[in-house]
């Protein structure tokens, strides 16, 4: 895969996307810890210019395809705050270990795979063969801020 | 406990279970991701066989003994995938440190234990005191597949 | 922070907090199990004297606030389990990991960071900076026992 050769930098450029600024820490818990060699990400909304790209459950309020979208902005929030614990050089990651998907969802609603491959996808995309990561992904009747997909993620790191 | 002295694969034999092949990768996520001596485990369903055991929730669609053995279903599959990444030798499994277990539930049904034993004495029987782990089960309106039963793994190994 | 200048038990005393008893080995799953330097607590349910604090979902049947009493006390329980596999000496807690955090919810509550905040600032409360941690909160139509709240831990420890 062509990506492998390529900085996780240079595949975002190639990609057009730009991480946004990483979230302030908010009250007693913070977007990330570090410990040992791994990165554990608090759970990341759609948050984009500080407004969620979609609330509400799939399908009956928001389209697999706008929650797709809404999977794939998780994931660039949760490397803009992996990039901060790492000086901005996201080339030390090693490895995507594990994401855990939450998709609010109408009940028996099914497909929250094919939604979370809208993060999967891209994390593929920055960091090729070590983007490859496990994954649970599951349905909720409710999330934060009505968000329709939360996103947490595990890491490993080097110095 | 008799079975500490055995190995898993002896206590599969004797509970007349097989493993299943384990699954393959699917797109952009992989059935596990080893990071030094911790194997983390995707999100298994109780396929059997390419067919799901059990789907919708618990109880108005499936009964707590048939969402019992979807649960063990999982928890094969996720032995599956393990002996995968060992070469097929389980016995290099130090412990089983974690269970997540998500059963699909109608509103307020509240038997998530009893159906996450289904995997969790599996696990015990096969590792004995190495089986047990630490878990969190939890209940869920939607699965992908409209599984009845998801589960994750973490376990510890040695090379 | 004052409470980084004084011992995690030092903090509960002086907070008016008695950790309760650590609950005892159910079935085929234990309270905790360490790895290497973590500890992995299984999910707590806010138990106190042998009943729940309370049931069923936020808002219909629990207010935003009883919930947050709630998650306080799954976070006591949590610490008890904790200082459990420590020989009752939290001061050998390096750090505060992980809270992944269900809340029970009517379809699209979406105030559960408000509620897992209950445990969160405990967290702070005893260990100071130490127990500042990354965090997944996220809602549930279902829990065991019909318990308003469920958290799981993950913490790093020294010997």
């Amino acid at each position: 895969m062509s990506t492998s050769l390529s900085t996780p930098s240079a595949a975002l450029a190639r990609l057009g996307l730009t991480l946004p600024a990483a979230p302030k820490p908010v009250a007693a818990y913070v977007p990330a810890v570090r410990s040992g060699n791994m990165i554990f990400v608090s759970g990341q909304l759609p948050m984009s210019n500080g407004a969620l790209l979609a609330t509400g459950p799939v399908p009956s309020k928001v389209t697999i395809e706008d929650a797709q979208k809404a999977a794939k902005q998780c994931a660039l929030n949760g490397l803009a705050v992996i990039a901060d614990q790492l000086g901005g050089d996201l080339s030390r990651v090693v490895r995507v270990v594990r994401l855990g998907v939450f998709v609010q969802s109408d009940d028996r609603f099914d497909g929250q795979p094919k939604i979370a491959n809208g993060a999967s996808e891209l994390m593929q995309e920055i960091f090729g063969e070590a983007g490859r990561h496990a994954r649970a992904a599951v349905g909720t009747n409710a999330l934060p801020l009505d968000a329709t997909v939360e996103i947490e993620f595990l890491v490993e790191v080097r110095d």
